[in-house]
């Protein structure tokens, strides 16, 4: 094919993916659940599990192997290290401070359980071929299904927080705290499973060494050289052109450093975004690139990994017994490991059962999780394919157990906001 | 390449390509020019004219042909589609209506001027093959040299009105009527060229009426539709994101149809943007887009035009004669025949002069049209090479000529804002 037959392809692919995603987002936000859980199901209908199956001509015409699937793979990449990079800039450090004792356990919980129960679940695959490859050694294995189960939707989970206006209550600054130390815990496990895995010595000392090294060079001299920024924000009102391609400019080279060093570019992007300076500026960051990040760019990363997803690979009742399982040990591990740890530091039931709920959902940080772990050749297309299936239950699971446990309950004391379909993006800008 | 080495290539290209635009935009602001001036400049530096020329090994490595190019451009090609949308969604028709007699006389001359000239410096290069392909007839190289030579910078010569509070007076209403009309009639007659050098009547006549076709119902009954989007964000005080997620929809959408039946994407993207509402939608639609999409997107477009100039081509003293005499003639078919249209209907000689001054710069708009030309195998390397320069020249002369014979004259009177490096792209919202 060539440029111009891949250019018209790729707006065709667009049109595509944004339109199927709108559907399923919309009728998702009808049932109540958010936005991500619809993206998340719509990558999968338009890969071979459902488009595939129905239509394999179209289905190859609209989404064929090659270079076409090499633009939609860098494109999906660039939007994932830009969400990322949000994710980072709104992190908050403070969170985990605040509610220190209760946090510790929880995401202590949250942490330890997933690698206990994912790792005697890894045992018990890690023999057979077709859930991990078989260059993986035991304990990697284990490592990457803990690391699997450990991981939490932390955006969606921050999402339903301040939807419900719960950021500032204890319920909130502890799901907030927990889920983002055990997303970030899940993450440096991933990126020590990935370093070894690569089974050169060199190159694993390498990634893990550069990547300390990265983390600790942008979170100390990188914070205070980024400062600048948050100045030059307040002394303009606002950002400016140069400023805002200065900040892209550092996200590209930050995601290009850490792939280059064996790491990867959603880790760079993610600890940049920490390292941004908050206030006006990180509002008006938040406010430019959220829109069309999560709008346009995040889609093609739902669909890429829906592409990947074949859930005709889970054939035979075996295999959905092991799904099944897979499934029971995530809540386990996760939603329950959680609710335990929290009613043990004498949280209230309510509360404790509110908070296993949110912990539990994977989200779009589980799809990414498990697109590398693909990609790096640990886990096979039918393990992957079981993952996905369980990220998307999880997922779906929050947002109604989170209404049944808490709630219809707080609502009494408190109206809280109603699900809508769609925030406003845009709002009247001052100086138009 | 795999797509993991693919991807982390394109963060690298994009890092390289952002900075590099950053520092010559910076330079070119500096000496008061305006931002796209450095972002001409800066593709073509990192094409063969001179990283190329200086590195070549390592201009290979990072902007190598195959797969890598073909997502720099798919993605250029999304960035400049979103781009042209904006400048339609910008479009105002009243103001054509507002000063008639001036704007038909001054566009008309915009537009016959560069026909009759650049139609007869065509009959004086197409016989040799160095400029013009084989195939091309001898009114298909006189039509395209003219609209190549017709075409004005629209968004710049809009920018620099509106930077200088000029947009209500006399002289910007002319100039912005007569910008736009001969814009428009240059993309029509690119069209035509296109269409008909398919060479298959049944491929150009599907082009032409169903270039027609799509314009018409856009216009008509698409404008009465899209009226929805507007009623729905007065009514919500902004764009939602499932707004905002129509709106990319169905640029993607109109991108691949008009690509599909052979005019090109960015003429689709510009027809919806004049169809979408105006008023708040248009301006928070604005808003959205336009820091990422100008920032972001559009510098792809520059490297990607920069890869194909080579500077080299032009090689000995009689190219360089004709790249002067290209020049000549676009001076002359332009920006002096519209300051003598301008003349002719009793406007004054300083507000004349300001106007050929702003018409005769190409800009960005010249580039994606020679770009059209080169991949249809149009024009060769080395003409256009020669109207890259052209367009560079006529654009740089554009700021300083028009500050020149207007801007020091005006602001005796009333004081006018100075160029600076960079508006701001964010305010702080009223609902954040």
């Amino acid at each position: 094919m060539s440029n111009a037959e891949l250019s018209i392809l790729f707006f065709l692919q667009l049109a595509v993916i944004l339109g199927v995603c709108r559907v399923v987002g919309f009728l998702a936000s009808r049932i109540g659940q958010p936005q991500v859980v619809g993206e998340m199901i719509a990558g999968v209908l338009m890969g071979p599990s459902l488009f595939g199956l129905l239509l394999p001509g179209l289905q190859h015409q609209i989404f064929p192997k090659g270079p076409a699937m090499s633009i939609l793979y860098a494109s999906s990449q660039v939007g994932l290290v830009l969400y990322m990079f949000l994710i980072g800039v709104e992190f908050d450090t403070n969170l985990i401070r605040r509610r220190l004792h209760s946090a510790i356990s929880v995401s202590l919980a949250g942490v330890v359980t997933p690698l206990v129960l994912g790792g005697l679940l890894a045992m018990l695959l890690v023999g057979r071929s077709s859930f991990f490859s078989p260059q993986v050694a035991s304990w990697e294995a284990m490592l990457f299904m803990g690391a699997a189960i450990a991981i939490t939707a932390f955006p969606m989970l921050a999402r339903i927080i301040f939807e419900r206006g719960l950021a500032g209550t204890p319920l909130g600054t502890l799901a907030l705290a927990a889920g983002s130390t055990d997303d970030a815990v899940s993450w440096c496990i991933l990126a020590i499973v990935i370093a070894i895995f690569k089974q050169n010595a060199t190159i694993a000392l390498f990634a893990i060494v550069g990547g300390m090294l990265y983390a600790v060079i942008t979170l100390t001299l990188g914070r205070r050289l980024l400062g600048i920024l948050g100045t030059m924000t307040e002394r303009h009102g606002g950002i400016t052109g140069p400023m805002l391609v200065m900040v892209l400019l550092l996200v590209m080279l930050c995601g290009w450093l850490t792939d280059t060093i064996g790491i990867y570019a959603i880790f760079g992007g993610f600890i940049l975004g920490i390292a941004m300076p908050r206030g006006l500026f990180a509002k008006h960051l938040k406010n430019i690139l959220e829109p069309l990040v999560t709008n346009f760019m995040l889609p093609l990363f739902f669909v890429y990994s829906g592409l990947n997803t074949s859930i005709g690979l889970v054939n035979n009742w075996f295999l959905w017994g092991i799904a099944g399982l897979v499934l029971v040990t995530a809540l386990f591990g996760k939603g329950i490991a959680c609710w335990v740890a929290a009613l043990l530091n004498k949280e209230p039931n309510r509360e404790a059962m509110a908070i296993g709920s949110l912990m539990n959902a994977r989200g779009l940080m589980e799809l990414i999780l498990l697109n590398i772990g693909l990609q790096q050749g640990i886990i096979t297309p039918t393990l992957f394919t079981m993952l996905v299936l369980m990220a998307i239950v999880t997922t779906l699971m929050a947002s109604p157990l989170f209404e049944l446990v808490y709630g219809r309950y707080r609502r009494q004391s408190a109206p809280a906001e109603q699900a809508t379909d769609g925030d406003l993006v845009s709002t009247t800008s001052r100086q138009v």
